[in-house]
């Protein structure tokens, strides 16, 4: 009888997982991704991201059959009807989802199997600033906090390296705690 | 007969806005508002986050009779089977979502009628930093460019006011540019 180790872990296929790894440190410049967002005005508060194509492993990417969209909104004390999240808690939604996604990646390269990852995040807001009531405020967050529970088949120390780990490698929290140059353009 | 000027403008109830910056100005304490996600592994790359309450205005705000879902992903070149946009594609749609809404709210303050407002989003990423094979790039995106198409009744130069107010006004703009301290916690 031939056993045949599981190569798929936390969801993740970790023997395709590897080879990814093994193809980008050999051809570096596979490593190179653009992102892409549209975003359409419908009315008010109300706001539609389309989200479909990308480039990235040396190539334009067509593998998504139909867009992603989502919707944003402001509740009605900011003047919205709630016709989504609104901007602020997107940005929470998008560090949740990076700072997870990187700690499940890196359980299942570290062989850890995840039997529970939640998080609880906020931000506090002076709206002051982005009403242009005050100048002395700033627009965004002064500060987010975020909390996770992690469960799974290692000790406490080794699933807390997996949070700092996290921390070191996720793409939007790299972004929100040390930002990113933004040009914008207009056309009329 | 009577002749009521419309106070909403862009689907923004202009009189409303004014009042809410008034109150505002008046009892500053009203500013402080504090949002909220959390967020729960589901497998892999999938993961979800919720949205409901927030605190503002002095008080909690339990206006929202259901939950937002984000449902987040990543694409199989990335190692997901494409459960919803990735990480990096919300923090654009974030950043549109919140210049565009700016964008409205301070139109409608200057009285001007918008018919469209698009943007397209791109942000540049060599992965390698988030995958963890290089530590001489960056984690997150390198530089966001973002492209607006306004249309309304105001001539161009006023339009492209409203797009630098909207950056200037802007809370994930602010916060996407300039960074946020993010305090990360961990219980096992």
């Amino acid at each position: 009888m031939t056993h045949v180790l599981p190569t798929v872990r936390n969801g993740v296929d970790s023997a395709q997982m590897f080879g990814t790894l093994d193809a980008i440190k050999a051809n570096p410049e596979l490593g190179a991704f653009e992102f892409r967002a549209t975003n359409t005005w419908i009315d008010g508060a109300h706001n539609r991201a389309t989200i479909q194509y990308f480039y990235g492993a040396g190539q334009e990417d067509h593998s998504r059959r139909e867009p992603f969209t989502v919707d944003a909104g402001e509740p009605a004390i900011l003047l919205g009807s709630d016709t989504g999240p609104n901007p602020a808690e997107l940005l929470l939604s998008a560090l949740a989802a990076c700072l997870t996604t990187t700690l499940v990646y890196v359980a299942t390269a570290r062989k850890v199997q995840l039997s529970e990852v939640s998080s609880t995040l906020t931000g506090k807001m002076d709206v002051r600033g982005a009403l242009g009531v005050s100048d002395e405020v700033r627009n965004g967050f002064t500060d987010i906090s975020v909390h996770f529970d992690v469960k799974g088949d290692a000790d406490d120390a080794k699933l807390r390296e997996l949070v700092d780990r996290a921390q070191q490698r996720s793409a939007v929290y790299d972004m929100v705690t040390h930002g990113v140059p933004v040009a914008v353009t207009c056309s009329t």
